[in-house]
């Protein structure tokens, strides 16, 4: 199965065999996912289309087009707070098989550790088992773990939820916009988010969302998260 | 936190401080349930109604309403066939978080090994801590293992899910009817049921469906059915 990084571009960015990449799209790929002319990638364009692309300086050229029966028509990146333990092997193992496309950890102001290089590893090694068994197309990409407050730049192309326990937020089932191409979704550690890393949140953009009435646990709110966008997205 | 049992009545089965029980509720808190006269348990309107009640011959009387605001407005039984080793303790304590009113361990044709004793009392116990944690209003029920041809007999009067993955069968987001007071839904184990216990299924009423595209493992897809069916159903 190809380990290969997924982007996600608009219908009109795609012209006879070539794709236009906006500033953002090459600073992501350079200097975010550290690829270099000439490296492959994936380009999806959100209504279920999806190339095998190679980047050049600032285009990519299309190579072929993917089947992709069991990959969602969005681009979803999970970004949850680091849980106690090793309850994070399982987050990386459901969110893979629910279609999510990149799980980026942080540390939040109530994450106790950082972790060790080979947890990434680890993490790594879960997602192309559960990519596997799920029957999967990708693997997803799971990033270096980063602090939460430098994760959360402003970035007005992407839909934004973070989910929060308390508070009276509206439910995310209400929210999803099944038309998005990239979805971004942040759920907290044990105790929940700060005030102030949920007021960061919402001035980076995103929305502050409910997962239902119950409280849930930092492992088990990712999945109920990744399962209602996926849910809505499927086509 | 109150054990208590709790069935769902129609709102019209409750008069004058009384509610009058139908055969099958009858037969369901004597010889299922196990409760004699006296005994106490929560009635439920399906329309966020709840009442604390005690059991007399063919009625029980109401002592008093019940306050639910992390309660679901309906019923849901998970019905789940035993996944290998202790994955079931995680599916307990997730769908638990999630709303679950009874979880019914099965044994199916690729079940392997009927569990002891010791386990029906530890995930009673894990429910218990799960829906304290979560801040639920009530435990959920964990009935005994039954073989899943036995559990599987026709009621018109509850809506029944059986989820596989294989198979051309539509999403269960399309088919929720969140104005149902009772939903049976049924998850299979490593391997998916066998073409008989869906035939068995489909006999008694229960609709087969989907959970996307991509395979679940056993002990995913209880959550993945247990988070739609109570985002589609929660006020």
């Amino acid at each position: 199965m190809p380990q290969l990084q997924r982007i996600a571009i608009a219908p009109s960015q795609f012209q006879q065999g070539q794709i236009s990449l906006t500033k953002e799209q090459q600073h992501y790929l350079g200097r975010v996912l550290r690829l270099r002319e000439g490296d492959r990638f994936i380009a999806m364009d959100g209504r279920g289309k999806w190339w095998l692309a190679q980047l050049a300086a600032e285009q990519a050229e299309v190579l072929e087009p993917l089947a992709v029966a069991t990959e969602l028509p969005v681009s979803i990146t999970l970004m949850v707070a680091l849980p106690k333990g090793n309850g994070f092997d399982e987050v990386v193992r459901c969110c893979t098989e629910l279609g999510v496309a990149c799980i980026a950890p942080v540390l939040s102001d109530r994450t106790l550790l950082n972790p060790s290089p080979q947890k990434l590893e680890r993490w790594r090694r879960i997602a192309a088992e559960a990519a596997e068994q799920s029957e999967r197309s990708f693997v997803p990409t799971i990033l270096e773990p980063v602090a939460f407050n430098s994760a959360v730049t402003a970035d007005a192309t992407t839909q934004r939820y973070i989910c929060e326990a308390r508070g009276e937020y509206p439910h995310l089932k209400h929210l999803i916009n099944s038309v998005s191409t990239e979805i971004i979704v942040a759920t907290g550690p044990e105790g929940g988010w700060t005030e102030k890393e949920i007021e960061n949140a919402i001035a980076a953009g995103f929305q502050p969302v409910s997962l239902g009435r119950r409280i849930l646990r930092a492992v088990t709110a990712p999945v109920v998260a990744l399962t209602l966008i996926s849910a809505s997205c499927e086509v």
